[in-house]
Formats: structure tokens, sequence, C-alpha cells
């Protein structure tokens, strides 16, 4: 990650609804030089939008929001909420202090009081028209996320004619790092899936047959 | 428009290539002030994502950039293409001077030569991580329109709890207001979609049983 400042941000993801959210989220959280995303919870999901770059991602799994916190707070991370609660910060304001995990509500109905309760501080996103009452979870995301990587002076990615330069798919070395740590996880989820499979459980969105599972994808080669 | 400003922002779109797109486009443009969407060359699209916001829109239709920059230059707007290029100014820069209607690329391929030729100045969204040459173009979108209502100092819609109050549904007098010019042009897009009804020139994403024409929703209350 090329980055002058020291700073990082972190994405983390619980439970999140519409699978094929987190793909096109992938796509902005490398662009915008994010150094993991977190998943809590369910982490199947679909990589359709994510146009490769979830290969050059690093995801990391937890079962619980006070684990996902405590390893934020390992790396001296603070917690931001991305929700309009009384005391959110227009995020064009940069409140920001030091490396940052932004924690992303459900796309339906925004964080939870659990999820709050994790929360350093919060920012929200100014809206200005009268057509819609918030905007689309990794629309937030990016803006977040943009004026995170501006507020730490991220190093510009550097650029071939009108595209920025995409680095080689990452060596499988360097995958299965940080992917090793799951390999149980992996197993445990592979066995639920083929309990829940008759249930539809994997299957909210309504199509079985896409692609779904990233982690899957992850151990495949 | 709640606008203190007097500024006035336009989103143009030529040829989106997928029309799931402009639904979350549609979201992000009414969410951040904008004034009229633009649609230049086709303009079926499918209004998934935009949860109900193409109704607070304002769209327009000219079959040729020349047209759209004509009426764009009438309101004294400044065009702004949103795509890499040599002289492009960071986003968050602001290098914004009075009303301006942003560009954008289609998903693919960015600008064309003819696209940039009417565009009055270029911005783009700086990006830090290797993984991905280009955002996805709603992302893109929704970055920059934010940035000009930010700059603008559009007033922030009022808010219920955490989430930003919804307008009731315009009522019809308005919406056959500003759809009346179209007419015309309904009827003949109408015929020509069943001339190419056979070849599926209106079907490009293999969704056939998909909502795809907004403009039919617009006419058909």
């Amino acid at each position: 990650m090329e980055n002058r400042s020291g700073f990082e941000s972190y994405v983390v993801v619980h439970n999140i609804a519409k699978r094929h959210n987190v793909g096109t989220l992938a796509r902005s959280a490398t662009a915008f030089g994010v150094s993991e995303v977190i998943l809590v919870g369910r982490r199947d999901f679909n990589a359709f939008g994510s146009h490769g770059s979830t290969s050059h991602l690093r995801f990391r799994h937890f079962h619980s929001l006070s684990d996902a916190r405590l390893f934020l707070k390992e790396r001296d991370c603070d917690i931001c909420g991305v929700e309009i609660t009384d005391n959110a910060v227009a995020v064009n304001q940069h409140p920001f202090k030091k490396s940052t995990a932004f924690l992303l509500g459900n796309e339906g109905t925004g964080l939870s009081a659990k999820e709050c309760e994790i929360c350093d501080f919060f920012v929200y996103i100014p809206q200005y028209g009268c057509g819609t009452a918030s905007l689309n979870v990794t629309v937030a995301a990016s803006i977040v996320l943009h004026h995170f990587g501006v507020w730490a002076g991220f190093a510009e990615r550097s650029r071939d004619g009108n595209k920025f330069i995409v680095a080689e798919r990452p060596v499988n070395q360097v995958r299965r790092n940080y992917c090793a740590e799951m390999s149980d996880a992996i197993i445990e989820e592979r066995k639920l899936k083929r309990e829940n499979a008759s249930n539809g459980f994997f299957d909210e969105s309504g199509k079985g047959d896409s692609p779904s599972n990233l982690l899957d994808g992850l151990f495949s080669e």
C-alpha cells in the first residue's frame, strides 16, 4: 500500500444483506487503499462488480463484533460508524485522528444499537435533495473512504493514460498468508452450507446459481 | 431544490451501457440535489436500484451531444468531464466556478474523443490502491456530485431520526410539465423499439423481462 502517512483504513461489514454490494465495495476499497475488509458474521458474498479487485484485497473474518473490535483496537484504530446519528459529523469535515475502520450499516436499516456500541464516532454524508432517505451502501462507503484517503494523504497510484495501473495478481504466497488462519473456519462454513442448502439460508438473493462464495474462490486455485 | 447558492448541478449520461447503473445513479443524483439527469442517445434504462428516486428526478433527452451542449450553455453551465485526462484536476480541489453538468464516461472505455470535445474541463478521483484501474461509474458520479454540493453550499435536507426526509411523490402536473416536450420522441422510440425487438437491440443485458424503460413508466400513470 503506497501510504505516506502511516495511517490505514479498514472496512467492516456486518451481515451485509445484498451480497452483490460487496463486489463493488471491494473495487472501491482497493481503489481507495483500504488495508483490509473485515467481514463479521456471515461472510459468503458475491464478487460480481469487483472487476477482479477481490484478488488484491485482504479479507479477514470474525464471528462477533466484539472480536472485530478487539482486533482493531490492537491495531490502534478508531472505529467510525457511517450513519446519520445526532452527533455524526459531515464526512467532508474530515473528523479523523488516526487509522480508522469504517463500519457500514446494513442496506435496509442502517447501524443497529449493537453496531453503534463498538463505534468511537460517527460520520454521515450530507444530502440535499428530496428524493431518497439514504444512499446505496457502496456509494456511502466509497465517499467516506475517498475522504479518508484525502485526509491521510495517501500517495496517488501511478497512471497509464486514463487508467490507474493495476498491479499483477498477488502471488499465492501472499494469498495463503492472509487466509491461512481461516482454514478451519472454511471447513466449518462449508459444512454449515451443506446443512443449510435445503432451506436456502445462503440463497436469500434468489439466485442460487450465482458465484456467491469468494472464500471458495480464494482456495480453489 | 433547496439551494442557497443559485448554482445547479446536472448529470449527463451518453449511451450508458449497463442500464441498471442508472437506477443507483438516480438515487445518488436526487440525494445530492441534481437538477436534471440528461440522457443523450439511448434512453431506455433500468430503474433497479433507484429505490423510487426516479420519480423525484427530472429527466431530459437529447439525440446528440451537441444538442445537449447547446441546452446546457443556454443555462450558463460548465460541462465537466469525469475522466482521468492529463489536465484533469482532483475533484477534492473543487475546481468549480458556476452551475456544472457532469459528463460520465461509459463504464468500459471512459469518455470518447467526441465526448471530451464538449467538456470545458475535467475532474478525476484520486486512487491509492493497486487493485483496480477505475471506479464503478455510479460511485464516481456520486463522489463528484457530493463534492459539487459541498462546494456550492447546497442546504442540507431535513432529517427524521437517522434518515433524510423523502418528499411526497411529485404531483402529475409537475411530471407532465417536464415530460411534455418529449411525447413525440416517445412515440418514435416505441416504434423503434418494436422494430428492434427481433434483434434484441434494446436487450443487450440478456434480461428481456426486466423493467427497462423508465419513460414508459413516466407516462403510464
